[in-house]
């Protein structure tokens, strides 16, 4: 016999798939918000920037040079990546610095494919 | 001896990922505009509706209950969606109807995920 387990919040939207039926409000919310940071092409190669930094990581004050763009600009977009969950944030000292987070890349990865 | 074949620009870009490498803003803005399309609940939630369709297909006249917004509206998500090469869209008679590319959600995928 099949035992139900019961899912926590985290479990029940863990998978959820644009092609694995039809998506609620909230599930589409969730999987929108992290897709809205990865739609702007600074953003893109902001990303594509700390995970190509020594050690998979970077430092704010080696971000502006690349794309251009005033600290202030570049913080805002980054910001905007923290907030997704698909990088970290740490302050040393004066700077601060970047890392990607493998497992919500994946984790959105795995929101576009089909089972 | 390796032999070093021209590569086009669909073969260059093709496998582009957000943590291969430093994108250029080509690249970027490629990436970042499927991402667009999908940073939207609305649109990710008709992506849904359709991939969970009768045949993997649905017309845009039962998109609209289901979203709960009027039918210009939808067609106007529907187009971002198209426009993104996310789905294809088939005019039949008086209804379009739509229909979701697998392989270009694949692709979105792999840009995500670390080789």
């Amino acid at each position: 016999m099949a035992i139900a387990l019961p899912l926590t919040e985290d479990t029940a939207n863990c998978c959820a798939t644009v092609t694995g039926g039809v998506l609620d409000v909230a599930q589409a919310e969730r999987i929108a918000h992290v897709f809205k940071a990865l739609g702007d092409p600074t953003r893109v190669r902001l990303l594509s920037l700390v995970a190509a930094g020594p050690d998979g990581e970077a430092c704010i004050c080696d971000l502006t040079a690349p794309v251009g763009l005033s600290q202030p600009t570049v913080s805002h977009h980054m910001s905007k990546l923290v907030d997704a969950g698909l990088i970290t944030r740490e302050q040393r000292g004066r700077w601060a610095y970047f890392r990607v987070v493998p497992e919500a890349l994946e984790s959105s990865a795995q929101a576009l494919l089909t089972k």
